[in-house]
């Protein structure tokens, strides 16, 4: 295998708590819109739960690549309909707003101190099905220190459809050998093996809230396991 | 006109020196193969006079979306056999190497504190022919903060065809207009005003060596010139 020179990183759950911040924004809105049946974090937990469903219509080659701030917008209008809400008599402003609440999500506690020592040593770069304005405007707010902003969008193809994974590489110019991916999900982490990438798992046990019961644990014997970026960066040789 | 929250740079003589960077790696390679007949700067100059002509047969669709460093190699390769040299006789890593100082051109005196200051209030962003790998490269060497790297590559579509400017600003997310194009060249800085992105006119009267003698002044009334990139941070006051 050779050396590893780009670090490429899930972002969702990995690189920030979506959770938390869905949240924290869906609260007020929710309140304002008299949704009150609903929790704030059970209103995330079911906007995340369209997620996969609305990316498996591209990823089947039933409707063209459509970048996620369409998608989390589209599985917004259904959620509220379902909520008993109607989305067409809140004002566009609001609903736009709330759905940019994914451009500005919270960092876990080790992620940007993590990524500024991983960077004196590697490329890092997101491997996200976000598009590039979600990505960018999330590292913007954030202090996120990436190198170049990839992923789904500059591949037109969602993970985990081997082409998010090899196109990431290809654009990078290096074998897939050379590209480790860094992610706290194990399904995501077998896409990327099975590509020919070194991957390294750190579990994020409250990405799903207090009673997450998956990946808490590697299912697979993953080049690396490391508590948090801080530990990755140890686990790779970069100076604190 | 909306406000700029976008700072989109061409790179290649607005950010770096491509002439002095290429002539510095040209001469030990010319001088070891014995192509002593090019002064060094010619043959920068030379290499750099087939790279409009390359990027033609791309606009022109009579080839698909093929990136820079690809064509530089095709060129490289063409301009050796017109200086009399066998690049076939030429060891593969030799060729590679010397194609690859395309990355390691370095920036202008003032181009990373500007970039800096800049960063500070806007999204900046490589607005370039250059592929991703290149601008990656060029900027973890160089130290240029990019929020992000587009261009050509992503866009795939090579400058000054439409659809290189206005894809990049759809990417981000932003009208035109909320993107400002930064250039020393008024032929570029033509063509993102013809998309509607609003213009910042930079010049670099050395780019092309002692004897330059276009670009030096502004060919339309853009709406800034500044005579290096703090004076564009002073002008669209980002504090010091």
């Amino acid at each position: 295998m050779p050396p590893v020179q780009a670090l490429l990183f899930d972002v969702f759950g990995t690189v920030v708590d979506w959770r938390s911040g869905i949240a924290r924004e869906a609260a007020p809105f929710l309140a304002r819109h008299g949704i009150g049946a609903m929790d704030a974090h059970a209103f995330a937990d079911a906007w995340r739960a369209r997620y996969q469903p609305a990316m498996e219509a591209v990823r089947s080659g039933a409707r063209p690549f459509t970048r996620l701030d369409t998608l989390h917008r589209e599985n917004l209008e259904s959620l509220l309909r379902e909520a008993g809400a109607d989305p067409d008599a809140i004002p566009e402003t609001e609903l736009e707003a709330l759905n940019r609440a994914w451009h500005r999500l919270d960092p876990w506690p080790d992620s940007v101190a993590g990524l500024l020592r991983l960077k004196q040593r590697f490329i890092i770069a997101p491997l996200s099905n976000g598009n590039v304005a979600l990505l960018l405007n999330m590292a913007k707010r954030a202090g996120l220190p990436w190198d170049a902003i990839l992923g789904a969008e500059v591949a037109q193809a969602y993970k985990p459809r081997p082409e998010a994974y090899l196109r990431t590489a290809e654009i990078l110019g290096l074998p897939p050998g050379a590209c480790m991916l860094v992610a706290a999900h194990n399904d995501d982490l077998a896409a990327a093996r099975r590509c020919g990438l070194a991957t390294a798992f750190v579990p994020r046990p409250a990405e799903y809230g207090p009673g997450q019961t998956k990946d808490l644990t590697p299912a697979e014997a993953w080049d690396l396991v490391a508590p948090d970026f801080g530990a990755l960066a140890d686990a790779l040789g970069c100076p604190a």
